[in-house]
């Protein structure tokens, strides 16, 4: 129920701050407290000038909070009656462990709400003027997340899940059949992850690209095929 | 170059009118025309109260304008120096036949911006609670058009795309292996959805829901299994 709803998992979108939504935007306005990470454009906390701003953003190398540390943050600031907004890069729910947020919400009996938000793998290519899909080539679209959970997590709790979960689910066979894929984060991973394309079957001649700071005035796009992005990619210095 | 476009594609979101972007919702207050089709939700009109306003829409059953129709209106509109908003459902990449529209207006040489919209299958199912990624559970997530071609278009032009298009990218035996599946609109064609999921062989009891005005107040969700969900909507009649 949004009227009881204390704490609010809000979508800050890929990066140009007028792809948030206006609802988002209307509970960073509002908010008591702002619990955000490093995948944001730091120009959004310009919504909310009075809030409490709380960054616990991760990064490869090392996590400022782990991930048990935040959940525990957002039931305790939920339970103090703050409103809260947890504001979280691209979409809550697409690779953004908005998921474990909720779960641990709910055990807690705190009420929250999730605000979905423009995802990278939809707004950095409108930017690029590149359609995810089109009526002649293809009826489907896949997002897969291109880190390595290996390098991504280095906690040791993190490592368990890693165990627990496995990649099981990565089956390149089915990957490189696919019409058209947007993989996260997959700059470190490229080589790799084309090579992998290639050897289960995808043509090297498969049209792709590179995006970086998707949606931002920097961004800058590498255009190439499966066989040829790495190098081209390597080449500029993206 | 955004401040020399004059053709706004621009992502409604997917009925929440407060899940549309901040730069949409200005690029609509500032519109001297916009054109929708019948996926938006009509009060998103309510911030464009002085445009002009023309609708596009198209059923399944009767279009109102052809897709031909349409390019030619954006382009027509483009070439006067108006201040065009083409309002599309959701994103104007996903499914919504966007890259045409862009296609139309470069080859006639009129600026155009494509500002991104939360497309249905990361909204709806937010709102319903529904993780798209978890994890523990799937490092990817897949979009389909739930449509069958022959359904969706009756005009002839359409027709003729359909022969050139075919269905060739629908391999069910890679569908059937994915983790995560949106299938959009797919309620009329859940059954045969369903059945072919279970023939390539996804197991039926894999979670399965079905999700009915995704994100507005009269949101609707029915859960099941592969195997009961079809019957399980039957029974709910969505």
């Amino acid at each position: 129920n949004p009227s009881t709803a204390t704490v609010y998992l809000v979508g800050a979108g890929p990066g140009d701050v007028g792809l948030i939504t206006v609802r988002g935007r209307e509970l960073l306005e509002r908010a008591d407290v702002v619990v955000y990470d490093y995948l944001s454009n730091p120009r959004l906390l310009s919504y909310c000038p009075r809030a409490e701003t709380i960054y616990v953003g991760k990064k490869a190398a090392a996590h400022s909070m782990s991930q048990d540390q935040i959940n525990a943050l957002l039931v305790d600031l939920g339970r103090r009656g703050k409103r809260v907004v947890r504001l979280k890069g691209g979409d809550p729910f697409v690779f953004g462990r908005g998921g474990e947020e909720c779960e641990a919400l709910a055990e807690a009996g705190v009420a929250f709400e999730v605000v979905p938000g423009i995802t990278a793998a939809i707004g950095a290519p409108a930017y690029a003027g590149i359609p995810v899909t089109h009526r002649d080539f293809n009826s489907s679209f896949t997002f897969i997340t291109g880190h390595e959970k290996e390098d991504e997590y280095k906690d040791p709790q993190a490592k368990s899940r890693e165990s627990a979960a496995g990649s099981s689910d990565l089956d390149w066979s089915v990957i490189a059949r696919l019409p058209c894929i947007a993989f996260y984060m997959g700059v470190k991973s490229l080589p790799r992850i084309c090579g992998k394309l290639i050897e289960h079957g995808m043509s090297a001649d498969m049209p792709a690209a590179a995006i970086r700071w998707g949606t931002r005035p920097q961004q800058q796009t590498v255009v190439g095929t499966v066989g040829t992005l790495a190098a081209r990619v390597n080449e500029v210095g993206l």
